[in-house]
């Protein structure tokens, strides 16, 4: 059997997130479905991690072992040429056997995309979170700091997280103020929780707001608590950029 | 009666182009369903021009008469409100009461977007034309060259253009290569006629892609026959950027 690494792109606007459930689409599925009509074979595409509904991908990373012998740039053309227009294969070749998508990940790294102003936009609309009026992008930038290192992200995450523990190690986090474009939050991670970069950015931007302020983040990342961080910034400004290995 | 004068955004993917009509859904008839919601009163709203379906615009012009005397803030604000999130109203002021956004344009600028390259576009599907494979842009830059100045753009226009002439005056056309972003092509004139841009666009891919040489331009300008130009680009990559008064 061969061991096959694709790297991906998608609009999650549409499904209801990476892993495949009982009720609605999901970006696994359609790719399992995709890869059996070409191969006739039943496969698992294991993914780095799961992405949230709505939430996109610039780079996600999947494999999937196969018996078929074509070469890899007709394999790519070939599941592109069946899947729906928000998904693509973006590369795709072979792996290692023992290549594992999830458990081989080193560091994710994540871009969330604000525009904030009187007027919402329009052509970025699935892309982007629009918070109405000013934001200050330096007291964002000042508060963003305080996360870099090693914490229990729990007063970020989800409370519905089943992670054994909370603590992780984020080796940066960079905001990119790309006027004319959206406001771009990256940050790289060792792993992230459930929920925790939107928990992240949701609190930056209260304190970009002025509803915090940045003297208060160290206590509450210490605090451990989820009711001490911010709102959860919505799914639809969120992009998995890239998983290293 | 007040003239208001309206810039407006929109994504033109779920429209039958902006001009009212009767099988499918426009531009024009969402903003005047609207304001009359608003205002209780039946209005027009007046365009500077017709976007074809799939167009999309960035700056539109379009006026309306109102006898409401709401201040200009809040009656954008209530349009919006109102208005689907592939539309917006971007300013909105009082005019002259002689102002009229067709008439009184001097001049307007369009910009079309191409990806090219192996891998389809996801993020950007709606808003760029993909072109497969290599694309030369300097040579589109050289050919582009030849459409400056005052023409007979028969060529390059829609067939069914009903306009008395096709003399028009193409002021500025630049290319930017915007790596990462796609590419751009920007023109303005004092006029396009139906398909013009999309015919220019089509044909500068074709000599892109080494169709034509670029030195058959002049030839193909010259015919003033609709079948030496090459094909028109699809809706999806046009936008009306602006109008000038």
């Amino acid at each position: 059997m061969r061991n096959l690494k694709m790297i991906l792109e998608y609009d999650g606007s549409a499904y209801h997130g990476w892993q495949r459930q009982v009720n609605g689409l999901t970006i696994q599925q359609v790719l399992e479905e995709k890869i059996a009509i070409m191969t006739g074979e039943t496969v698992k595409v294991i993914g780095s991690g799961r992405t949230d509904a709505g939430v996109h991908a610039l780079g996600q990373v999947a494999h999937f072992k196969t018996a078929v012998s074509l070469p890899d740039i007709q394999f790519l053309k070939g599941i592109n040429s069946l899947l729906p227009r928000d998904i693509v294969v973006t590369a795709l070749q072979e792996a290692d056997p023992s290549f594992h998508a999830r458990y081989d990940a080193k560091s994710k790294v994540y871009r969330y995309q604000i525009v904030h102003g009187p007027v919402r936009p329009v052509m970025l609309r699935h892309h982007v979170w629009f918070v109405p009026g000013p934001l200050d992008v330096e007291r964002l930038r000042e508060a963003a700091f305080h996360f870099i290192g090693t914490h229990d992200f729990t007063s970020f995450c989800s409370s519905h997280s089943d992670a054994p523990d909370h603590i992780r190690t984020l080796t940066d986090i960079r905001i990119e103020t790309g006027r004319p474009g959206p406001i771009k939050i990256e940050m790289e991670a060792d792993g992230f929780l459930r929920h925790m970069v939107r928990g992240i950015v949701g609190t930056l931007v209260e304190v970009g707001r002025g509803k915090h302020p940045v003297s208060d983040m160290p206590a509450i990342l210490h605090a451990k608590d989820r009711r001490r961080g911010g709102m959860t910034a919505p799914p639809h400004g969120l992009f998995l950029k890239e998983v290293k290995y």
